[in-house]
């Protein structure tokens, strides 16, 4: 079964190609700048040089006719005829509280999804412009949809509730809902294939570390807890979003900087974390450049990140009552040691030790990099949410037509 | 020396009279409805019954008045002169970054505090009232003024600045100031008396749960993070405050529900946490209460209360790699022996083990309630924050006059 995986932005659409029999990438690419007189399509076949095109893409049907011509295209394409896409997946950030899990797509499914966009203006319409144009362009091919909130569903109260009048609740389903979710499930199940141990008995810490960053308390294979919540501002410090902060600081600052609601909130998720306090960049790298060229403010932003990251790991040990595993994902986790080093180093107090050549080793694969002794394991696994959307979708189809 | 202590609110004014020898109050008391037509005088004199006063009380002036007639009244005064008063010690909750102790009150004090009116509307001013009202009953008594956020200026840069653009720092000292210092600080000396170590060598989580709640970690005596913030919004889920929440919730609510930012403040401080959840009260007595009589909403007001409590301790240790002491403090840490079991109970992982008749008993004094066995120790320390404020007025002005 070939299963094409899909993630619509507003002027943008990423795209995997995945041979289901054994997980390979057939093709990959993006389509960038929709609506543009100058949009380009980037597609890559491993193994073969990338191949770049540019011409007017004005709208999302128009995006994946061309995803579509590049994947049967006499040279660079890989299939023969586009019918031999079984399924198409696609991401969907909110998945509210309806959805629980992957589903294939249906008219209550769009509905469903479009009842969503009041929590989610910037990421659910996108998403359904490219369901609604995969439909235009392959009109019998099931679709099926998976959302970064579905795995936080398991979240007790607890977790998920805010302490503000309830009416929000009920009113505006006002709640922590969490992000990445697709990530931090597909992590923790490879954690519990490298540690050899069922994902049932072990209490596990996530830290998806990209641009974005979000921390989760899995307990036997459950999130019970996530730092991201109604959005994704609330938890981790990022690259450009500030995370957890003292809520009265967004009027206080609204009223002495004669602010917009707009405004405030551009500042908070664009113009602060990483960036603000380094003063030079969003990117990790840079940060971690800058610091050992002497620089202060890198040094600050680098030490504020990495403490509140430990701080975050402290509060989920108390959720869980403990944590066998902390593991570390996504763009910064998996690449910068000096991160996970920074991290560990206040955290012998958990039983964590790390393994500084283990750390410091360059690796694409699922590994531990604690040491033997190390009464917590650590872990660095590679996410990879486009192949758990694939197999989310692989299956949802494969039962359908057992039916 | 006889030191009188006062905390003034805008229409309220608390006192109590210190005989510092042996640090017995003498009597205290409290004036209540300033500036409306029947204010209300309470004076106690240890052993002897309560006193009522009714009158018209305009300003704090008339109040300090009210206060001295009381203390030297031939039937329920305590002094023959009101001369013998040697000092006057104030609460002062905002300090800024000036304070970083207690300091006696000259002109440029004044002014500072002053200052500082923008970053506590509600109380700096009501305070300087106070300090004014005594100048002008008792001229040339010595002031002195005790912060609640002096104590919390040990923190590290790392866990005072908020990751947001640092122009808000600079311009409007946007940052973590931390309230209940002097609770935290008085607490923290008496736990390690009884726990019979310097403080110096204690790793020590202290947790002041009242109407509002904050929790410090304290490294060597010195606080090192705590969970107010800007304002004492931040943190613990509390009697009628949030704490911590997504701060895009803040925007996002009042697009929602057209508030202004007088009305998102509002409602966050003072119809949320365990009134909002619980639908009943926003005292803890109540709340449990009502959860023994199976109300539902009560229990898991209860439930998110001290699940807010266990990630701060957790992310404490985390802060300091470490905890040696968790010590419960103010109105519900001393008196709710259900708290501290809920609390304790998910901390085994750190290697916290509650005794149960110890944590049952009722009693006034200071005590370990902890298994002799458990890794961490656990305390009730009743908090003092009057003798503490008592005890600094007098060394600042026994100090001066050794000069």
């Amino acid at each position: 079964m070939k299963v094409l995986v899909m993630n619509a932005g507003s002027s943008s659409l990423k795209y995997q190609l995945y041979d289901m029999r054994d997980e390979t990438v057939l093709a990959s690419g993006r389509v960038e700048r929709i609506g543009m007189d100058s949009s380009i399509v980037t597609h890559e076949v491993p193994g073969h040089p990338e191949v770049r095109d540019v011409s007017e893409i004005l709208d999302h049907v128009t995006a994946v006719k061309r995803v579509a011509d590049m994947i049967v295209h006499p040279s660079h394409g890989v299939l023969k005829d586009i019918k031999e896409i079984d399924a198409v997946g696609h991401r969907v950030v909110h998945g509210g509280e309806v959805f629980k899990e992957s589903v294939l797509v249906t008219q209550e499914v769009k509905l469903e999804i479009r009842k969503l966009f009041d929590l989610a203006p910037l990421h659910n319409p996108a998403h359904m412009m490219g369901i609604t144009a995969v439909e235009a362009n392959l009109p019998d091919v099931p679709q099926a949809v998976v959302f970064d909130t579905a795995f936080h569903q398991t979240m007790p109260q607890t977790a998920y509730l805010y302490p503000i009048p309830t009416v929000l609740y009920r009113r505006h389903k006002i709640r922590r809902y969490g992000f990445h979710g697709t990530s931090h499930h597909y992590v923790s199940d490879q954690a519990a294939e490298v540690l050899g141990k069922p994902l049932a008995s072990i209490k596990m810490i996530s830290c998806h570390i990209g641009n974005g960053a979000s921390i989760t308390a899995i307990q036997g294979g459950k999130s019970v807890d996530t730092s991201m919540g109604l959005t994704p501002l609330e938890g981790l410090m990022m690259g450009t979003r500030s995370g957890d902060l003292d809520p009265a600081i967004v009027p206080f600052t609204m009223n002495k900087e004669e602010l917009t609601l707009s405004e405030v909130n551009s500042m908070l998720n664009k113009h602060s974390g990483l960036l603000a306090i380094s003063g030079i960049s969003s990117d990790m790298r840079e940060i971690v450049q800058a610091m050992d060229e002497g620089d202060r403010n890198a040094q600050l932003a680098f030490d504020m990140y990495t403490y509140r990251m430990r701080k975050y790991i402290g509060a989920y040990a108390a959720a869980m009552n403990g944590v066998d595993a902390i593991v570390f994902t996504a763009g910064v986790g998996e690449n910068s040691e000096r991160l996970r080093a920074a991290v560990c180093k206040g955290l012998t107090f958990l039983g964590v030790e790390l393994d500084t050549f283990l750390n410091s080793e360059h690796s694409k694969s699922a590994r531990i990099i604690s040491t033997a002794d190390s009464k917590v394991q650590v872990l660095v696994v590679p996410t990879n949410e486009e192949l758990l959307i694939a197999r989310d979708t692989y299956k949802l189809v494969k039962e359908q037509s057992n039916k």
